[in-house]
């Protein structure tokens, strides 16, 4: 048999994770604060636990999905005594500090303890596209790793519970510019009556595409230094460039706010004597604040 | 023979250019405020030209590759009689409005006006990733087509002199936008000494690499209208969620500003409305101020 798996809170989230769980054949229990939400898992053969206390009693893998960090500790405190020898494995968005703070009073109730991000949206749980990134016991990952594997692609980052939320978090960082940029760049041609799909396929996500490999240059500098002006463009050429980007936004009736940090940060590393140095110097200035 | 070309500014890129076309066989003449600029040139046969008019004179195709727009007018000026019957292609950063007004003057000298946003830094000039976006005269770009690919590939965006430097300084935002994304994100990471490269080439790149996709979405949510909420996760649920962002930022000793535009962003969508939708609403936003 499969191992039984508890999930706890049956948001959108919640809800995909017990239908994959269900695919894949594991006894499956759920607890919600409203009951008989997510009417369609019934058919699936999901187990309804009346009280929280039941549902962690249920299942040595507990997976909670609850709306936020209080909501994890206003619904787990009542039913700590059952937590015992289990699996605690919260996928709730937090930051690294709630993580570490809830990984503290699990391990305190003598379960184990395993923090994730998850890096997908509901409809893509249980696909190839989705990955969960993991913290905190490794023994307990180990243990579970197939189980989780029904969910999404399990990658465990380190066994500081704080770790998952703190790359999580990074990647939404590196996504949400992306698509500040990109949000911007459609404002430019659309000012304009150009097609937003056809400069989107023909040279926008092309030319973002070329431009991840000076991503991975700039983590490169940043890790073992750089030789300046390698990149053929320092900071100082590239600050002076920027006033164009803000005077042409302007002009097209485009509000510039999206490039007003960057112009900024390159501003500041060229009057802090960084002018011949490459981006990763930008890192350095955003990490010394 | 090969078309005559003339490239006017030798600084790393105009250099570039001179070099690439010198490669492939063209005759080529240079000029340079300061005489005997880029030495290398002389062995690969290069024609210098004593003065602006000469070096007009001297070629049927001129590029002009100088510092800015004001030295683009200022050196042109004095030489204006020799423009008639050439296409002057104008590589010069600038702005959209820039272009026109230069497209303008050149017309009325009876030369034919290319405007050129180069997608490239000097050492990838004659190599396969490079490319150059230009707008202007049609006929002028189908005559010389030819001619500019030995350049960087030559990508015609419209006959509006402007459309090459709006579709230049749009990329370049999306560039701006993913490069302030991933300095935050390797912040982050290198504040609990993960390593940069390991992290970017498992996680970061991957990621931003799947997040294109949604990039796509973007731009077909503004071009033919968005289902709400198909995206699987709303404007209110990602400015919910952004919190996590900004105070996971602050407790790491991380300067949140690359992420505040794109919080007000969602945070002023929600306020207007627009709660419900998803990303194509920012885009909006933005180009209506």
């Amino acid at each position: 048999m499969k191992t039984p798996a508890t999930v706890l809170g049956l948001g959108a989230m919640g809800t995909a994770l017990a239908r994959a769980f269900l695919a894949a054949g594991h006894p499956t229990t759920v607890w919600n604060r409203t009951p008989d939400r997510s009417p369609e898992l019934d058919d699936l053969g999901v187990t309804r636990a009346k009280t929280v206390a039941d549902a962690i009693a249920a299942s040595p893998l507990v997976v909670v999905c609850l709306l936020d960090d209080a909501s994890v500790r206003d619904t787990l405190a009542p039913a700590a005594s059952e937590l015992g020898s289990r699996t605690l494995v919260n996928l709730v968005n937090g930051t690294p500090e709630q993580a570490r703070r809830t990984a503290d009073w699990t391990t305190q109730q003598d379960a184990e303890y395993l923090d994730g991000g998850i890096m997908a949206v509901p409809v893509m749980i249980g696909g190839p596209a989705a990955f969960i990134l993991y913290s905190g016991s490794e023994t307990a990952f180990e243990r579970h790793q197939a189980d989780l594997a029904a969910l999404a692609r399990p990658t465990f980052v380190g066994s500081d519970p704080g770790l998952a939320a703190l790359h999580d978090l990074a990647l939404l960082s590196g996504m949400y510019g992306m698509f500040g940029g990109a949000a911007h760049a459609l404002a430019l041609i659309s000012s304009e009556k150009v097609s937003p799909t056809a400069f989107t396929a023909e040279l926008l996500v092309p030319w973002l595409t070329a431009m991840l490999g000076a991503v991975s240059g700039i983590a490169n500098d940043l890790e073992y230094g750089a030789e300046p002006g390698a990149a053929g463009s320092n900071l100082a050429m590239q600050a002076a460039a920027f006033g164009n980007l803000t005077e042409a936004s302007h002009a097209q009736g485009v509000d510039p706010r999206m490039l007003i940090p960057m112009r900024d940060l390159l501003d500041r590393a060229v009057a802090e004597g960084h002018g011949d140095e490459d981006l990763a110097a930008t890192v350095r200035l955003l990490a010394k604040d």
